[in-house]
């Protein structure tokens, strides 16, 4: 017999955070003196920037996906930003994974703006496929990495994080969000989730809540509205998490 | 001036099938006689398998995302296709992308039950993001390499693909793919063509019909019932088009 695992006491010192847009990327970056890394680490045509710096006993790499070729506007979504956290673990081979952003609340859940999030539990609600089997997979409902002492310390809400391309919502999107039981939307969380847990990164995701999505205002209103507001709450959330993780290992989280 | 760029007279030597399911897989290997690497190329802990074979004067590997860990079934859609077509281009830098696999058909735009069609151009329906710009880029339209004398010579059917994650249809989805003037529906094109034209590699998208989005029967029912006899049409088409290219550059396609 094998026995239990033993906990992992290495301490933290190489942390990838994956930021999905620019005006969400930017204070972080400036917070941590992070700076745009010549060698970007990735194919010569793709759009991902590498910010990098060190911060205390950390090496913080901030990956965002770029500008979209075709369109110049930021790469959000699912494939852009599990492409990219699959090409940062591959290049950086981190302790840990920090995904950083905005989200939609809902305030029948205890959402209320400006709020800062830690995600308990991520899945999908666009990819609807009624087999069985299938069906799962679809939702594909994964656990964050557990943080019970980072919650408590920080004094952080706790909510699950469902994730779709869509900036709207139809009636079958809120139908599966309801099902997932989340308190926040994004547009990539569970796409990190997946590839995080396919090559056993922890990852852990910190959202701030940029609109209420059982509000009054239009979604799209409120999200242009607020996006610039809440990344100035975003990125000080981020240090105090980061403050946290650093000289811990990830069983002390 | 530069001028106009040369055509690439290399022969194309290395080819990459991205297949979504097994179903669709197998009567490809058999068919070129590939044999599953025992060294994957891709991280240890993920389910991705490729198998690889010579024919005629061409390398072959055809990758397949392998079944979902969680779940136990094949990780089809968009994601896992983007990670797969990433990671085979970066490790095999092959001369040409063929996406192969089943796909709906609307008979109102000519498709029928076994029809093989070439893709014109790929977008998705299910990124609906309703601000200037970001509108484009969630449709992702982009074109598949162009290949007239292919088309020509085998007098296969060309039409316009669209992408989404669910199986299913909304009446939003049925809009977009309206929109998107799309023959035939999957659940993994477009996102193979945006990781193929992020790296700059020619994909062709190679689809067998295996039901009639617009006709009577429920899609669900009538893919399962397709799925294993369309596999049988999937792949004599994949080798009359491999055969076409063998001994062709890119450019004479």
């Amino acid at each position: 017999m094998a026995g239990q695992p033993k906990p992992d006491i290495r301490p933290i010192l190489n942390i990838v955070i994956v930021v999905a847009m620019e005006t969400e990327a930017l204070p972080i970056v400036n917070r941590f003196r992070l700076t745009q890394h010549p060698r970007s680490l990735f194919p010569g045509r793709v759009p991902w920037v590498r910010y990098h710096g060190t911060y205390k006993d950390l090496s913080i790499n901030l990956i965002w996906p770029g500008k979209d070729p075709a369109s110049g506007v930021d790469s959000i979504g699912t494939i852009p930003s599990a492409l990219v956290t699959y090409a940062a673990i591959q290049a950086l081979q981190p302790d840990l994974i920090i995904n950083a952003g905005t989200t939609g609340g809902f305030k029948a859940k205890g959402a209320s703006i400006g709020d800062i999030f830690i995600i308990s539990d991520c899945a999908f609600h666009d990819r609807r496929i009624p087999i069985p089997g299938f069906d799962l997979y679809g939702v594909g409902l994964r656990k964050a990495f557990n943080t019970p002492n980072l919650i408590k310390e920080l004094n952080l809400k706790v909510g699950r994080l469902s994730t779709g391309d869509s900036l709207d919502m139809t009636l079958q999107d809120e139908s599966l969000i309801m099902a997932n039981d989340a308190t926040v939307i994004d547009m990539e969380g569970a796409a990190i989730a997946y590839v995080a847990d396919l090559l056993k990164v922890p990852a852990i995701f910190v959202k701030a809540v940029t609109n209420i999505v059982d509000g009054d205002k239009p979604i799209v209103e409120e999200f242009l509205e607020n996006l610039a507001a809440v990344a100035d709450v975003l990125d000080p959330a981020v240090e105090q998490v980061v403050n946290f993780i650093n000289g811990k290992s990830v069983s002390e989280l």
